[in-house]
């Protein structure tokens, strides 16, 4: 087991198709720890296993308690996960704020979990009173039960992307690389030759507006080296009359 | 059909159950608009019924097509989902940026979508080049492939959360509410005089310090007023000699 890990506790899970669909979804965010407190259907479960995906690790090594209070014992930091907000006095966080948290607490090499219901009904008021504070995934109100694993799909991805850092926005160039400025000039100059040749630019109070235009098109496409030259043959193949065609098959 | 939305687009699915399983997703989050291209076992499925737990006017307002284009083309803004990332010369956001990116597009009125491929292999390249970027939800390398409805919940939960603008952390209090300072004053007078009395607070060099601690547990509890309340009931209850319970009781 890593040493900053989220702890996943299904307190009373139903279906044990859900229960393999939970080990899928932690599994895909790097967590392996699951702990089942009085699975309805007894554990193991052949029916947890299509579910999974391939994430049998997680569920072979699943532990299962009698209670809630032996299956958190050795925790340090516990939230319990609410669809409906029980009238308890209690902090509520949305998923991304509360995972905040409880990495911030697993970084200083504390054991953290998260605590969800069964299918039925969710978590008991007794359980969510062993839980620090809740969270609480926003939903649509007149529509707010969300399944077990798309529940522990969201609070292990939200894990996932506060320890994983991965950056909001990559700009993928594969084996190529970016055109400098000088190809996209040599472009821009290529085109605007032929378009004042063909009249299209031919009327000069509008000329640089549109010239503008044109290039910011280019800009916001990210051009690539082989791009800029792909554009550049469509260019030449366009400007092309068809008695040039015909012209260079003679020749 | 709300205005602001967001079209999710199932290519290829082939599980009436995750079909199902989306629907639920969706509604959960608030979306309405599912369109399936070439759904395998046909349309209707009755096997997405139980897993839609209820979101049957999804399933029953869902809309086939025969190709990715045909599904698409009211869409002003694209963008596909992929657990790998192809060879292609594409900005790939993660998911929270990718929904900040359409909702502000749809609050502009205009339409927007995510694609997402099925079970068995994903969205082909000629998908994923009809879309002006890709989603990649990050995931443990070694084990990438989500299942369908879970990235379609994980999606559609960034389109909620970026619209619905819950806030981060709310202290519930219910009917009741914070203690005063004053209460609070009172509960420590009450606190620390006992102690000074059975003798806890008696090295003087150590006091300031160990008063300090106290008082800052019972400052992080958020207390209310019926809490303080509780707690003096507590000190009073835990200070009293087992002789004055005796003569309470025949008083």
């Amino acid at each position: 087991m890593d040493e900053n890990t989220l702890t996943i506790i299904l307190v009373e899970p139903q279906l044990g198709q859900n229960i393999g669909a939970v080990a899928r979804a932690m599994l895909n965010f790097g967590l392996t720890d699951l702990r089942l407190v009085n699975p309805r259907d007894g554990w193991p479960n052949p029916e947890a296993i299509p579910p999974s995906a391939g994430a049998d690790k997680i569920l072979n090594n699943a532990r299962v308690y009698s209670s809630t209070l032996a299956a958190i014992k050795d925790l340090n930091l516990l939230f319990a996960t609410s669809s409906r907000i029980p009238d308890m006095i209690k902090s509520i966080y949305a998923p991304k704020a509360a995972l905040e948290y409880l990495t911030s607490v697993a970084q200083q090499g504390q054991k953290v979990g998260v605590l969800f219901g069964g299918e039925r009904c969710g978590l008991r008021k007794e359980d969510i009173s062993l839980c620090e504070s809740l969270i609480k995934i926003p939903t649509k109100n007149d529509f707010h039960s969300l399944n077990l694993a798309h529940a522990v799909a969201l609070v292990s991805y939200e894990w996932f992307t506060q320890i994983s850092s991965f950056p909001s926005q990559v700009f993928r160039t594969g084996r190529t690389c970016l055109a400098t400025r000088e190809d996209l000039g040599n472009l821009f100059t290529h085109l605007e030759g032929e378009l004042d040749r063909t009249g299209f630019l031919r009327h000069q109070k509008k000329r640089a507006n549109m010239v503008r235009n044109i290039r910011n098109i280019f800009q916001r496409a990210s051009l690539t080296e082989q791009e800029v030259r792909t554009l550049r043959g469509i260019i030449r193949s366009l400007a092309r009359e068809p008695e040039d065609v015909r012209k260079t098959k003679v020749m």
